[in-house]
């Protein structure tokens, strides 16, 4: 079928109407009618082909919810007219290791990105900026009921993203736990870390976002331009979620963690950034990276939001608005993370 | 007493003879004669003054086993005439919770090292290039029957220095374990990683360390210099141990790790070292640094090495040629450590 979108025909021109062909649900797939999609980082560095890695045209968008339209002949899991989710991953092997672990971000044969990627059948992904997303049933997650569909669209992306790092380092009671960097990244991940029952704390350079970070649960808030109050953190973190994908220097941040503590990178800054060794030295302390999760993590995540109730604080914005609002993010302007309103298309 | 001894008496100048008084035991105290001493690197970044911190005269030295000569009236467990060794941990407060932990290296209040120090009673501390050395009964630490004393003494700093995170981070049967560098450090890494089970395979960028790195032990040898043999290692270890200590870019290497594997450092180069965060990001992958280990982790790793025959690799040297040597390690002339032969003091 024909559906509505918005792409990039070429780089350096804005996202304008496009139409692309989803093919009709094989035995296996789901058709999904998109209601909402939310805009990520990460849409920008490939539209605009910062990485190098966009194949024109691009339909961008991998936080996409939305209603079964169809389903094939072989899908029990999932009926229509149910709502659900799909992330960045489209498509993997299912065969191989990690697949079978449900650790599809890992497949042995690369997963198929939600868009700008090349599926194992040779056909290219279109992303969420779309009224109609076709899928392989196992990666369309279902969202509980009573969510938000709007403000659960980011989850798919960064909920899970900051979700992975703070389970697999035990967020929890008696933990103390900073977040660094207050955005679309920054803020799940202070909801999540304070309903896993950790001691959260926000580390912001930003006065203005004191207030800000209390109303989303931070227990304290750390401001970090003030070299007395980041002398004052030494030794005190177990771990540190570092959302901040712009280059910056770490260093002070690695003091804060106690011994063992480990600070994860959830971002990533397009240039290498500088680490004095004998940081990491003092106190055994680790730096780790993190890439979002797998297909069953994710249903676990919007479990646990659901259970919670957290949800992306977001700014709905209608297509024809797409691109304000990505100047928006350039200029770190969105609290805290747009949504496009599909329904405008 | 008086003892002999060499030191540095202001920056810039060569060791020298020079004499200490070292304290008569207390009660808690034991003196050692000093039978032979390691030559670690940080002995001449200290006497070198290149971090700042020399407090002249500098008697260096942190690698010492010798035996009981004296012993105060509460020292129950160890008698006069044992051998013993002391590596950096001459003193700490021994009532925190660190110390009680044996976690000495993470006193509260800080460790004293054992030279270049001021001791809980305001003493300055002078090390190991001695004929004598007293000290509270705690931070001496037995070495098992049967061990060259030595070809032991490199273990007190160097050897500790890679059995903690070869420990911590499980090196044995099933796992493949990477040494980077071929030195001090790296040669003991080799062993150890070998002696506890695991697949040991030395990474380095130098053909001319193929044959000794075999005669270490290791299982393989990959050359880092040549950019297809980095390739074929992606995704392939578990654990590397860094011991380079000076300025290198660690992103290739962070690409040899497997999904959730660390590189540990156990060198501290000292400037700034640039990393490229995606590479953590993607696979889940982790840098940490690991700084010596506690007293009882030392005599359990001297215990470890006499079960499976680990010593250093030692070129002894008289005191005379200590400034000889220090010159020769400044240019990565040594297979593997210097030991000073205090008999020739």
């Amino acid at each position: 079928m024909e559906a509505k979108a918005y792409a990039i025909l070429a780089e350096g021109q804005p996202l304008e109407p496009y139409t692309v062909e989803r093919r009709a649900p094989g035995p296996e797939d789901v058709l999904i009618e998109l209601m909402y999609c939310g805009i990520c980082h990460t849409d920008l560095i490939i539209g605009n082909n910062e990485g190098g890695l966009a194949m024109y045209p691009v339909v961008p968008g991998h936080e996409m919810v939305g209603r079964i339209a169809e389903v094939g002949s072989n899908v029990t899991n999932l009926a229509v007219g149910e709502m659900v989710g799909v992330g960045c991953i489209a498509d993997s092997c299912r065969t191989c290791h990690p697949c079978q672990a449900g650790d599809e971000q890992y497949c042995d044969s690369g997963f198929t990105l939600s868009f700008n990627a090349t599926d194992p059948n040779g056909e290219k992904t279109f992303g969420g900026y779309s009224s109609h997303y076709t899928v392989n049933q196992r990666y369309a997650v279902k969202i509980p009921e009573g969510m938000d569909p709007a403000a659960t669209a980011p989850l798919l992306c960064g909920g899970i993203t900051v979700y992975t790092p703070l389970k697999r380092f035990g967020a929890g009671p008696g933990k103390r736990v900073g977040v660094l960097g207050l955005g679309g990244l920054g803020h799940l991940a202070i909801k999540m870390s304070k309903a896993m029952g950790a001691h959260t704390v926000m580390l912001t350079s930003s006065p203005g976002k004191v207030g800000d970070a209390e109303k989303l649960g931070a227990d304290e808030v750390v401001l970090t331009s003030n070299e007395a109050d980041v002398q004052a953190q030494a030794f005190s973190f177990d771990l540190i979620i570092n959302t901040i994908s712009g280059p910056h220097n770490p260093d002070s941040f690695v003091t804060m963690l106690k011994r063992e503590g480990n600070m994860c990178f959830v971002g990533a800054p397009q240039t290498p950034i500088p680490v004095t060794i004998s940081n990491l030295l003092v106190g055994d302390k680790t730096m780790s990276g993190s890439l979002i999760g797998g297909i069953p993590s994710t249903g676990e995540m919007l479990e646990f939001c659901a259970e919670h109730g957290i949800t992306a604080d977001i700014e709905m914005v209608n297509m024809d608005q797409v691109n304000e609002a990505w100047d928006r993010i350039e200029k770190n302007d969105v609290k805290y993370r747009f949504v496009l309103d599909l329904a405008s298309l």
